[in-house]
């Protein structure tokens, strides 16, 4: 039996929410938490409105996940983020002690992997998943910013 | 004439939150961020009982203090905090463009300076500032937490 639940499957998600911020002209970045394959917690960059540099995606959906668990570790949990995480992102995941980070597209420029940020000896990373999709959301973004 | 307004003066602000957080049994840290002698946001840290890895003291502060001005970008702010800031809080103050940030005591585990954690060009540092009232006040906790 084939396993619905690919990582592309929760990406797919991820990116939905990178949608909701690019509608509401914020840098759009989506970002999911998923335990046992369910969703359990949803983030999008929301830094213009909200007036606070913290309003990441991951940064709401890490806070929402450890709301829905009642617990603030999120073990057994994978992040789904549709951009590779930044330094202030990595560092909250290092303190979740999330099991595994899954990215689309690198941040060549400010991702945690060139600023060395040190994740959790037990966090797994995969990156790369619909990495094409999220970059291409990003460049219509700023295509359309610059107009 | 002499100055009130010394590093000293704001960390003794910063010290009274981390009293606050050691009153409500979280990890003593305090923070506060200061336009033109002006403390214009306070916080401490609140990981226990917000159930947010996310929720310390220099977050707090950092949202707050956007807040206030009506802006993401804390240029011409200063943040004071008891304890060195950790990858999280470093990579928001990255983004937060802060002009300065005060410290007290060194974490030699987890801080930014040994993590490596970038902080904006234009941000300068200073350390030490009454960093043994600091210590003792996270001695104090962790000797009474054991009890």
């Amino acid at each position: 039996m084939i396993n619905p639940f690919t990582d592309e499957y929760f990406m797919k998600k991820a990116l939905q929410e990178a949608e909701m911020a690019f509608e509401k002209g914020e840098i759009p970045v989506g970002a999911i938490v998923v335990i046992d394959n369910k969703v359990i917690a949803r983030g999008h960059n929301l830094t213009e409105m909200l007036v606070d540099v913290t309003a990441h995606a991951e940064m709401q959906a890490i806070t929402a996940a450890a709301n829905y668990l009642g617990g603030k570790y999120l073990i057994g949990c994978t992040l789904y983020v549709t951009l590779e995480p930044c330094q202030m992102c990595a560092g909250a995941l290092y303190w979740s002690q999330i099991s595994k980070i899954v990215f689309g597209a690198s941040d060549e420029n400010r991702g945690f992997v060139k600023m060395g940020t040190q994740l959790h000896p037990k966090t797994t990373v995969v990156s790369g998943i619909l990495a094409n999709e999220a970059s291409e959301l990003m460049k219509r973004f700023f295509v359309e910013r610059r107009k």
